[in-house]
């Protein structure tokens, strides 16, 4: 009977908040799906953001697994930053309209079990070592560009993380003294050079410039409706300006990756995000030649690159992999 | 009796293998030195460096702290890179002439124990982790500015390292498209335009364009003769050409520095190496403002910067104390 409890215990949620949308998924101990619920994070009547929306979220996902709270072992997040991993709090989400806000400790109370939170991107990567295409490598450094570029290391297991807050800001690393800006950071960063929200502006440019016809047919010159989909068909279409630029964009991930790759070495590199899943040819061609003119040639030969195969249940899967690690440390 | 041959078996040699110097440090369990050798790494001979050489100077160090062979537990050799970890092996050491030798089996069949080899800087980190200035953080980048740039990262009590070869080559971070070279890499790289022999290069323009009266007297407009203590002496006489030079140097570094916070996000940063000993004040604040505009401003209050503590030493403190974790890992 105690054998048994012990064994219902044993299943987890992975949580993945994203500004637009949010999901919970409930996992067995292997991290197979048992159910998820995706919602909006913001209600359709445009309140605030509320913790209980979120609970109820997880609710409506155990319900659809036929897991019931009891036999839940532990609920991770993935959380937009910054924020404070050692009180498991959310300091600013500016998308959500959250300031401090102890995610873990009312997951932990709401729930009844261990909680944990970790930033969106790390849970990603986290993901893809646990359950996805990295699973066993020594080291792995996860890219996602997409409106940013994040970033996450996961060594000998572990997802690599500063004592009070994440890190691997892979968008912020310099690459140019002149060049793009990432809001108000400095010049000539690696987000500001060469995010989706970077390409799209270029690409808006093009089309004010008469430079891509279909591009302009497709979404005209308003950056929120270029998205990586309208990129791939304005491609697609023959729009070969659009390709360029992001092509260009690539390479300098790939730049940037390189560089990486002479700080960190890691046994495989993974590329997700919305970029890599619309484009994934033309966007791996472009961060190859971009590590290949970065990295050092003893280091080159070293890491693989792949990309992401859990697509957007990578964060959830990663969230609860890591609450998992937090209660069977061995595992 | 055991138990006494179990103690006498705790001393540790780490050796330090430089182009020019070579170092063999006997310590105790406790990284307390017993005795050291420093000899020229080339006999005055001038013939090729051989492996009998570098174990004569271990020897010379054993017999001066008292020590036997059959006392020692382990040898670590902190060595210029490329290196292959997994086998032990020197891959290339143009300094030397040494090109793939089998520096870990030789030590280990030599002095029947335990031997590792690491790189140089690696070893100069973990040598301030374990008996320097960054006891006990969690995590700590070293950067070491000199003739190149290097670095390490020590985190959880362990060095971060690729699987087959080391890592953290700082110097080679991108950071610009254009400027100076290191080698044959590419153009932008921090080693080329930050490294003391960048600053070196810088200097000696000054000097021939007249700007440079001190430096001139001191070293004329001959590269290898303008080292820190020289750039140093200038700059006390005078010299703020000079000065200028090493500060805007500082703050490239301070900006690599700035992009691996975003990266790494360190408890510490230890800055050693020759030209942060001749000039501390001016290189920490001009590393400190570089840092200030790399940083995000959430991770820049998160690290402390400070100074390496162990001078010369670090190198075979670290190298001993990676063979001593090696050994005994739960120490």
């Amino acid at each position: 009977m105690a054998e048994e409890a012990e064994a219902g215990k044993r299943a987890w949620v992975g949580f993945d908040l994203g500004g637009t949308k949010m999901m919970a998924v409930v996992f067995d101990q292997d991290l197979r799906v048992l159910g998820k619920k995706r919602r909006k994070t913001r209600s359709s009547g445009g309140g605030s953001v509320g913790l209980d929306r979120l609970a109820e979220t997880i609710e409506l996902a155990l319900a659809e697994s036929g897991v019931t709270v009891d036999q839940l072992a532990g609920v991770g997040a993935g959380c937009p930053g910054p924020l404070d991993l050692q009180k498991g709090i959310i300091l600013e989400a500016p998308n959500l309209g959250w300031k401090n806000v102890p995610l873990q400790e009312y997951l932990a109370k709401r729930f009844k079990c261990p909680a944990v939170i970790c930033n969106d991107v790390d849970a990603g990567v986290f993901g893809e070592y646990s359950a996805g295409v990295a699973q066993g490598q020594r080291s792995v450094l996860g890219v996602f560009p997409g409106t940013g570029i994040g970033g996450g290391f996961v060594y000998e297991g572990r997802i690599l993380r500063g004592t009070r807050s994440s890190c691997m800001e892979v968008g912020f690393l310099q690459m140019a003294t002149e060049g793009g800006t990432a809001g108000a950071g400095p010049a000539g960063t690696l987000e500001g050079l060469a995010s989706r929200l970077a390409i799209s502006a270029e690409a808006a440019k093009a089309v004010y410039r008469g430079q891509a016809p279909h591009l302009r047919a497709l979404a005209g010159t308003d950056l929120s409706r270029i998205r990586s989909s309208t990129l791939a068909a304005a491609i697609e279409q023959g729009d070969e300006v659009v390709e360029q630029i992001v092509r260009r964009a690539a390479e300098q991930v790939g730049r940037g990756i390189g560089s990486l790759i002479n700080i960190l070495a890691p046994d495989l590199v993974v590329l997700g995000g919305g970029l890599v899943e619309a484009l994934p040819r033309l966007y791996l061609d472009g961060v190859r030649e971009g590590i290949r003119r970065n990295a050092l040639p003893s280091l080159v030969d070293q890491h693989k690159l792949k990309t992401a195969e859990l697509g957007d249940l990578a964060g959830a899967t990663g969230a609860a992999a890591l609450i998992r690690q937090h209660v069977f440390p061995a595992e």
